[in-house]
């Protein structure tokens, strides 16, 4: 399956080499704004740099594109990987504006092209796991869930700017898909806060780094979520499931399993400092799931509905977190 | 130091062998209504069945009582301990109802006596340690705190009906009691939620078994507290502080540290059962700290606005539960 | 039961302390050369100083003696304490001489007095959960043994001068007892080597301060066992039990469970000090054990032959690490 | 840099995938007996399937082979391709005969070609991690180690009967080498004892199973390492150094980070099942050096006197454990 990767900046890279390592893919083109960005990932990893947007989509020989542009370019590269009949792999958010949202779907039901929303996590091993034991019933019902979810540092005060309480639909989407998923049911209300703890050197945009919700599932389960834009101790990733018959934890990982006893104490590394280190099995795995799926014409495990549905959670925390009240979730 | 264990029942012989087995102080006489568990708890651990509550606080050699009856009749045992002038140890809450407890809390000022609310937590050695980090500055300045506070089992029936929503005041309470501790600040907003997940055979009463809460500190920190009734795997009692400059955790404890390595996997021991294993030493240190304070004239740790501050918090997040909305909670 | 503490030093105390919060036991003397220990012993616990081991044993009231005085002083207290009727629990080891012990073991015989050893490991809750996981079969037949038992620091050079390879008879032969008692077996031969390791000024004597052992079970089960003085984080307890059904492994033990996230990663406290916090709760309860058992008039666990066998073992080992050869057991 | 792979058996695939995976490497030629093998490999990774050994390697195109044939053929195929010129990878033991060994080393020297012995565990994130925490002093001067080493399941009885004793040099060699690279020192004694644990069914022909050897190092340092051919629980592999300023601990690792609480206690999953599943990273790696290293000309991190020692160790533990005596080791 020959690829188009859209966007050669911070995950670019990440897509760029499992599609070089992968036997059933290639990397055909890339494109970017930033030529020299998208030189790079072609000199490492084979393919062309495309003129344009449009010349990588009218080549014949391309079947599928990454899309991991930023948030707010999704929406028409989308479509125009839709009319051009590619399979699309879309980093999330689908766009920033659910009405947007809504006429990219109305294009790719017309379309009918396969498409993916690259919410990584589903591919973690651990996390997978737990899926898998909650499926299987292990722990019973599902009563409560316990989200942690903290990046170590902010992003740059422009991309801050540009997002605007991102801490819900840039940070958290990822988290409240994993409760739809893990669940398999939908929230019916959400309850946000948020505080601004980072200093004025990182976050002079005083946009909130420090966010906790509380949603209420459709038959009454309760989930928590907490998020922070600086964790000291590296990429804070933890899920936790209660239900009838025992609770389910997928733990944080760290990059070797040293333990140090001395005098101070005993001592481990400090976790994965962040996604991209985090989540590299993941990544790897949904893009061979994406490959896989797209050559069997079998459906993907994430699709349209499922970022829609993500979105809308985010934007009713949002609205929670400025109102102060509790939103319900429209489906 | 002699003491009147008032109430024979469920905490009282955990107080009673800690009186005994303490080198300076002395069960002199035990009152409760069952005068059969009364006598069982003297003849293990001496001094005498008083005849009533009035003939043991007429008692001249008896220097303080322990009160641990159900929470609707504090009042007025405190009181009339009060005013015959002697130490009083009493259970959480100091009563239901907020009105009732100032009054209390005017008849401990007139009469002067030493005060204690038994929130056994603040002294368990793993809480203290966290406690201590935080104050020397540790983790630096606090910014969220989740807590894990999860029963093995739900109360009989008839405690549950006479209490409702007891998962806040007589549960949670403890949790806000750490909250007020751990960050030496004062919460000013809560919101709550609550579920009924255990079935009709143990909950008949259909109150809430299940419940979330999250609290706004007067410094911008974020908090949130989750209880169940039911953790099929023993008392479930974590409590996570982060700052800006880490995060410290207070594990869970187990009655062995025996690791079991078969072809199913590793297993450990389930958690301690209940409160009365997990938290013997902290039982055991808070007596110790009573008799040394009361004997010295020095201030107790825990006093009269501590018992009402965390009641305050607990009826506020009862009525956020009740209306669905947040509530201020004032001082 | 009253007892007469015999030795008031080092683990004296912690006898005396167990002995005055046990409900069926008092102290009712201590003897000891250094009057003023005993003296203090006296004046926390109660009883009083004996003017002489003679008078404390002519004492009609008196029911058991601790032996707590150094090893070369055992054998004839307890022919003394025998003689007079006294059950006696005696620190290990018997005796540093074999020909010696097999002495004490007649007149031991002879009189009929309850004789406990006090190895103490044998209570302790996880070491005994592992006994007990074994005897049920949980890991089939045993395979192989892995003991790792390091002080926190050497003795003072007078001790280590008067003791000799204590390091085998003084150290290991608690780790001897633990794996007759896992395995329920003898071992047939033994090779030990030994290092000096710790520098001059804590080890003046240049007495062997590291060692490692391997047994040979008389099924073929094969054991290692390491020790060394000095293990800067703490007393380190392990064992690790390997059979044909997977594995045990008692862990070691913490003074508390607080876990710091920092940027120089996780770090936990340093073990617990040394035996006198790691065991607190075994002494406490090899006491009660010895109680219940003479009042009972039933076998004590631990007995004479545990007591000589270890020694046996210690000694063999001592003879391979000098003689650089597998040294046989003999029964 | 163009390889070939000399043995399409256990581990031949492997290294063929992280051959085709390296962007730096490529597989250009496959040589088994058993052509079907090859012919899979090739299907899947690319390059032929040479028609013989010596086919293969006049191959001008050829720069690099991948030995991972059985250790009895290893001698004769470095001689020869080191004779045609190629850079050698070879999974250990370079032979079983040191004499055999010997001369294979004269044929090295004489050649120039570089030459890397597969210790794998030597790149191996956690090791390599623990290896740099000794070299930067974390833990002072090392003074014992403790390695348990063991696998899940015994080799089928062909296999077995042509090693005899292959618990030392086909599976302790590694441990061998991971205590001389740890100490960066020289063993000067071993002694061994073996049992055979394992039923008839899956060990016929009643070879050593189970095995522990006690190494004394040249500053006196002291070593026990410990293997089976059954571990239920997976692959066990820990290693424990210990030193003046603390020890250090290489922990076993599992596929994923979940753990279960339910009424039966904490679960978590098995250890790996067996070392392509441990060390793929490993693999991975040391493939990596390879390349990189012979494409600079750099010195291999692993050389010819690697492979030689650690078998020299091996052969004096066989010894040992045969003779029952303590044996020396020679340079």
């Amino acid at each position: 399956m020959d690829f188009c990767l859209i966007g050669a900046g911070f995950i670019g890279p990440v897509h760029a080499a499992n599609i070089a390592a992968h036997p059933g893919a290639r990397l055909r083109s890339v494109v970017d704004l930033n030529r020299e960005a998208a030189e790079r990932i072609v000199a490492k990893h084979g393919g062309i740099v495309a003129a344009s947007l449009e010349a990588a989509l009218a080549d014949k020989g391309l079947d599928a594109v990454v899309i991991c542009t930023p948030p707010r370019t999704h929406a028409p590269i989308i479509e125009a990987a839709a009319r051009a009949g590619k399979a699309i792999f879309c980093e999330k958010p689908i766009d920033l504006d659910l009405a947007r949202v809504a006429a990219c779907g109305e294009t790719l039901k017309r379309t009918g092209v396969p498409f993916f929303v690259g919410f990584n996590r589903r591919f973690d091993p651990t996390h997978k796991a737990m899926h898998d034991a909650i499926r299987k019933g292990d722990i019973g019902r599902l009563e409560m869930i316990v989200v942690s979810s903290r990046d170590p540092e902010i992003s740059p005060p422009d991309y801050v700017q540009a997002m605007r309480y991102g801490i819900f639909y840039d940070t958290m989407i990822h988290d409240f898909d994993m409760v739809r998923w893990l669940t398999g049911r939908e929230p019916v209300e959400v309850f946000a806060c948020t505080s601004v703890m980072l200093d004025d050197k990182v976050n002079p945009v005083r946009d909130p780094d420090t966010a906790m919700v509380v949603l209420t599932m459709d038959d009454g389960a309760l989930v928590h979520v907490n998020s922070s834009f600086r964790a000291v101790y590296g990429y804070d990733q933890r899920i936790e499931t209660f239900g009838e018959k025992g609770m389910l934890i997928s733990r944080n990982q760290q990059p070797t399993g040293l333990e140090r006893y001395t005098a101070d104490g005993i001592r481990q590394d400090p976790l994965h400092y962040f996604f991209i280190q985090r989540y590299a099995q993941a990544y790897a795995d949904e893009l061979d799931h994406f490959v896989r799926a797209v050559e069997a014409k079998a459906p993907l495990s994430i699709g349209f509905e499922d970022g829609r549905r993500a979105l809308a959670i985010a934007y009713a925390a949002m609205e929670s977190a400025k109102s102060g009240k509790p939103i319900p979730i429209k489906g």
